[in-house]
């Protein structure tokens, strides 16, 4: 049986009561769109069908005027997808719309189902069939075999069954409903918009849709929102939230704030801890672009070592590339990044990136500081080594491919020839989030959902 | 619940046990272009899983090198969908794709399940759920569902539960398995390429392939390829075959052999039959191209009067298009069709046509030949008025808008301003096709399938 | 030096005084779309300023409703290329638009211009630039340096040292004006629509817009057509005409007339007089289509020989296609034809063909009706063997290439493995066009451009 | 006539001598894509002929492996063409390939040519035809018409009556030539690669290749490379050169090295210049991302501000885009900055940008900085304010529409609602470029080519 397992760090946002309903799922997907390239789609009611549009590529590349003409109502879901490094499907593009005994039923999904395979196995055994090779067909399988008489129940008796990360949003031809799992993993925002209301994974979407924050959906919280207003409940098993601490780190837009903090003052706080755990004498701190910056800036301030941007990023790469016949040294590096060479030569250059994944990238970008005529080379990473893949929804690799799992800090240094490397201690970074908990599974191994009945996922084995 | 009726005529091809089975379906589907223009599919096993290939347009524009050879595997099957006139869905496009509990299957459509509504109403009430508006997941679902424990049991419990026009091909990793419906109103031919075999809806394609005629399948026929051999099975119930009469009249290609019949040979039968029903004192015959070409030949035989191509057909057309901003007199049909001056000026013209639907081309053709100096304008069809909709997959308008089904002939004459009008008779045309039964609901109103248990349609209301 | 010969078989079309000009233009592309499938382009003046619109494909998917709205006023041309083997470039598609001494002035061009090279290397020697490998774009650099105060002076001294094949439409934001070479090659056709004139290659054109037709421009004529009226002039040299009978044989449309005849019943005639030069006892006269289709109506009559329609044509060719990967019988025919066996099986059985060019598309189709069962098979030809190239832009191989010029008719009998083959003799052909006279070069190897002055080529060598 | 001016800001990149040509041609085109982001071309010989590929779009767009395939050869020039507002015209993408009286030959020019309505009047007079609209056609025309019998004299002829700013790369089927124009307005950069040379607009397009910084071309200078290697020659008038400032205040990468400076540098020092020149009592100093981020570092520098990142830049913004049915505040601003409330809520904030235009952009940065909580805003400039426009190749608009052309700074200020708004000065700007002289009429009015004949332009009136 084919069962590609997706990491989907996507954007989902939805939109009621408002008849520009599409167009405002639209831009906030736009807003989005950092949190998922490779493909996108939006659903609208207009109150007696829901209509779906959907493609592969950036969201202003899919919809166009007449696109969204075609997508009347005042009730409108939409998604982006994460580019993987697999293949690019449009069948497993969102939202998923499907007839259930319920009616027409139409999901946005971000996270991951860790219990996945089983359950799809379950139903496939009971005679579902799966037209995608998305997670969240299940969730819809779930509630048509639910045996439920309304779709409350029935939603509520399918995610009650799902383990794992998931930040969903449902439609029907009348009404929205948005929910966070237990734990929390992912974001989702509640917002205002004229006489409507908004669900958005961050708040950057509100601002541009010039929508009012209203709070975030909380871990285990279910809202229905329908003509006669919104009302919440809380139909889920009480946990200990644990919301994904790598959106503070790389995922989230720094303009967002999400979890009940600024993204940008977190991730500054970051690079100011990092600052007081590993300071190093230097002449100069600079970023790699463009994530790197919010928590360089902070270093920067902590340590008072002049701030400069000693990297240029091009912001057209991301197309399909040619490479030239014969090698050029760090090419994949240098379609992306280049060096300044007058912030760098002669100077000792403290570089501070979020993670080291590979370390090919940060081997790569030493080399061009040293080509570029710095006289020492000193990365700093604002999060702690990345051991462990995520099952909650971030794309990593496998642990044998996480340089961190199998080598110490000193074999990582000696390999990207750096000077000097230095990570955020995970005490330090829990320090910058206080007073909330947070999933740190991918830097400690401790997985949030594993010891309730050890289902899925065995985080010792590789993915 | 949207649930739109789709009247397949659509093109099937199927191979197995050739290493270039996506290949041979393209070219089969190529072949059978003529069956459906909207949109076509491949779906190829190469042992280990089925990989699908869609798109809108033509064969030749959906399929590219590239994309043929995302298709390895040695069995393939393919859908020609027509182009009604309603929206051009991809989700809709075949084959369909499914993971069910007895491993992933595949499935190409040619026909119009008639009971469509009532199993889907039934499947959804049962927690199935439907993500398209197509008939022929439900095909699928039942598999699913029929707790049989081998493929082939669950494709005979499923197909039992249909009503109506089906010719299906399925596809699992390692098998490939063709049947007709017990009345066999669609066509399937299986052939015998090099090592393998062929399941097409025409034998024009096995031609183009340079496959060998086998046979035709039987109505009630289900064979079963394997890498083991072909096994041949009569499952269903027994009745009296009712093949469509209209692939004579006008939807198969005139080089293909089908329902035991040289399409070329009966259709001509079918001009010469007119002939001698509806005799006319004239100098020219000439067809309305290309449908009404071969009859004409007949008629033309039949009653000595000289044939010629009075009406040039412009082969590029059938595009998207702009309508001059001021009208032009029978525009739609001068794009199509231009008659040829010296053929019809001061002549008496016999004009052949296959049928006569809404009779607003037949009166634009008349005036056009009228305005060419025809003399007089005698139209022939080589078909019985058509007055009642088809529900076996021939995409036909409501009774309301099907001139023949609420005025008698010499009205119609008078609409279409012809000098006289005559169709070949029901006893004729039943003559031609001897010694078979052929399913003639559409110009009688007897429907094969409904004796049986009344279920699905109610021929005298509309549709 | 780059420059590639291009024979220029294409559709012209010019419009003035009717506020739809661009769209009528289109309109009229259309319907001569036969006459070249590369690439297409209009040009369309307000009055104020000449804007183009050009592209790569046909005509209906090169100009859409937005296309066409950007090209408002009432006068414009319009332009049909012929695919040659060679590349298709953009840059070669016309209208030619450009910016001279006299103003903006916009050309189409139908012929070929046998003294081109010469021409293009007096210019280049003499300050000229060229940006396209076009002949056309000669004629505009010599109006450029003409020292003429007007543009129809400046016209008429370009035209004047042009040797060849040319029907020219110009225009520029206030005139239309058209003209044929002294010896009228190609045809040119001029009509009336509401309140203006039209210009266009053939009637058919006319036809599809509704526009009467008046006269066709005569060979060496000029015609200009301003607010005030249309003007006649004939100010080249006074030479026979000889219009190019390649145009009745196969290149024209059969609803059109041209040089002062139906296409159609000039072609018939030539099967009627192929049927009286070489009569065959057989049981069956087919044509290969859509090309032969005439012309055997004519041998059908004249021999009594019955017709049928033997061989069935996939109108769905010309698109890109991928070859399968192993080979099949007569492929690249199969693609366009298929025998129907009810038809030849068993039969004595003449084909006919309006031309024979390499003698490998023949062969293949003399043995596919063998195949399909044909006892014998006689082919026939609706003109002279093909023994030379063509100046005056048809587009013919080399004359090595050309089957005819050096193998006799019993040779290329026996390699298109007919049972018989005959020609229609030149005696005959002309017979069936009196009492005009026609260029037969490519049959004769009689150039009528030749013996004035030798210029540009000489028909004994190869090009 | 039509004679668009258009105003080409450009990146040109040329190759001699590396079989990678067109590759690397590419390549550096990448590297200066913020240079033109409308269209691209690449022309490239293989010693026989010239090729060319070109394309409206990004270069990574039009050029796939394919493309570049067809443009085999060691001698390559390129060309990214800026979107200036009006019409994107293919026909005015570059390089322009002609064949002259001297052979073939291909242009890319990065300028504007300030005589060019002249020039090509008195070109058309004396017989050349124009094709399109661009300003380069000219230069071919008067090499064509120069009477020199040698490609070097005829460029030098040619290019000897250009008045204005132009860097060209000459490029025939075996020389590679590269000229500025005496007054250096714009880059050009020569570097070695492997065996080969390289002319391109900025060093970052050499870091990207990995070729080798050799030296500048100077104003006035013209390097002719040849197998035989690199000559190099100054035929034209010695003036006094004067770069184009505004390449360091917005156009280069900052990571390129040009005029003999290192942008970075260079405009970190206008921005410490800023903070000396107009220093304020404020809590934070930001950048408009990405053109202000390099000024706003050196604020930061010289006022002991401290830097912060309070605008966040979308960088998928540049697409097309449907505007929302109801007006959202800001709306145009939103889709590419957003404010970070954490950052500039309670806060004095500096915004440093690079320019004012027209000043709408501003006022909407201000308003949105005033929303997020700004308790003051100090909008500071780092350069002098935009009063003329550019004729040299910067694209601006009339003067009508320059806000600093006919307002105050304080009327400037109110207009944006800043609490206060300052400028660099002239002086200031001219002494971080020292020891150099610039161009800055854009904001003196001083054109540099104007007291030598007053030919062409009028600072004065509008464009």
């Amino acid at each position: 049986m084919i069962f590609d397992k997706f990491h989907e760090e996507c954007g989902i946002a939805g939109v009621f009561g408002d008849k520009d309903a599409a167009n405002l799922v639209y831009l906030s997907l736009y807003a989005l769109q950092h949190r998922g390239q490779e493909g996108a789609g939006i659903a609208c009611s207009d109150r007696h069908i829901i209509r779906v549009e959907k493609g592969l590529g950036l969201v202003a590349d899919i919809f166009k005027k007449h696109t969204l003409e075609r997508l009347p109502g005042d009730i409108a879901i939409g998604h982006n997808r994460y580019s993987t490094s697999g293949e690019s499907l449009l069948k497993n593009t969102q939202p998923i719309v499907a007839d259930i005994n319920l009616g027409q039923v139409a999901l946005v999904h971000n996270g991951n189902i860790v219990n996945a395979e089983k359950l799809r196995d379950d139903l496939v055994r009971d005679g579902s069939i799966f037209t995608s090779t998305s997670d969240s067909e299940i969730v819809i399988h779930l509630m048509a075999k639910s045996g439920k008489d309304n779709l409350i129940d029935a939603i509520i008796s399918s995610v009650s069954k799902l383990k794992g990360a998931f930040s969903l949003i449902f439609m029907t031809k009348d009404m929205l409903i948005g929910l966070r799992d237990p734990n929390g993993f992912r974001p989702l925002i509640l917002g205002k918009i004229r006489s409507g209301h908004v669900l958005v994974s961050e708040t950057c979407a509100l601002d541009l849709i010039d929508a009012e924050f209203i709070r975030e959906i909380d871990p285990g919280e279910m809202v229905i929102i329908k003509d006669d207003g919104l009302q919440s409940i809380r139909p889920f098993e009480n946990v200990n939230p644990t919301p994904c601490i790598f959106e503070f780190i790389y995922f989230a837009r720094p303009d967002s704030r999400i979890f009940g903090k600024s993204v940008y003052e977190v991730r500054k706080s970051f690079g100011m801890k990092l600052a007081e755990e590993s300071p190093v004498d230097a002449d100069v701190v600079i970023p790699v672009p463009d994530s790197g910056v919010v928590a360089t800036l902070g270093y920067s301030e902590y340590s008072k070592i002049s701030y400069a941007m000693g990297l240029i990023r091009n912001h057209y790469v991301g197309r399909t590339f040619i490479e030239p016949a014969q090698s050029i040294r760090h090419f994949g590096v240098k379609l992306k990044l280049n060096a300044v060479r007058s912030v760098i030569e002669g100077k000792r250059v403290v570089v501070v990136d979020d993670s080291i994944v590979r370390g090919t990238t940060s081997r790569k970008i030493v080399k061009m500081l040293k080509e570029a005529g710095a006289k020492e080379v000193h990365m700093r990473i604002s999060s702690p080594p990345t051991c462990y893949p995520c099952f909650y929804g971030i794309d990593t690799p496998t642990r044998s491919e996480l340089i961190a799992s199998n080598h110490t800090i000193e074999e990582i240094r000696k390999y990207i020839t750096a000077d000097s490397l230095a990570y955020l201690s995970l005490e330090g970074m829990h320090e910058c989030v206080k007073p909330f908990s947070f999933c740190d599974a991918c830097f400690s191994g401790k997985y949030p959902t594993l010891h309730k009945d050890g289902l899925g996922i065995n985080p010792k084995s590789e993915v």
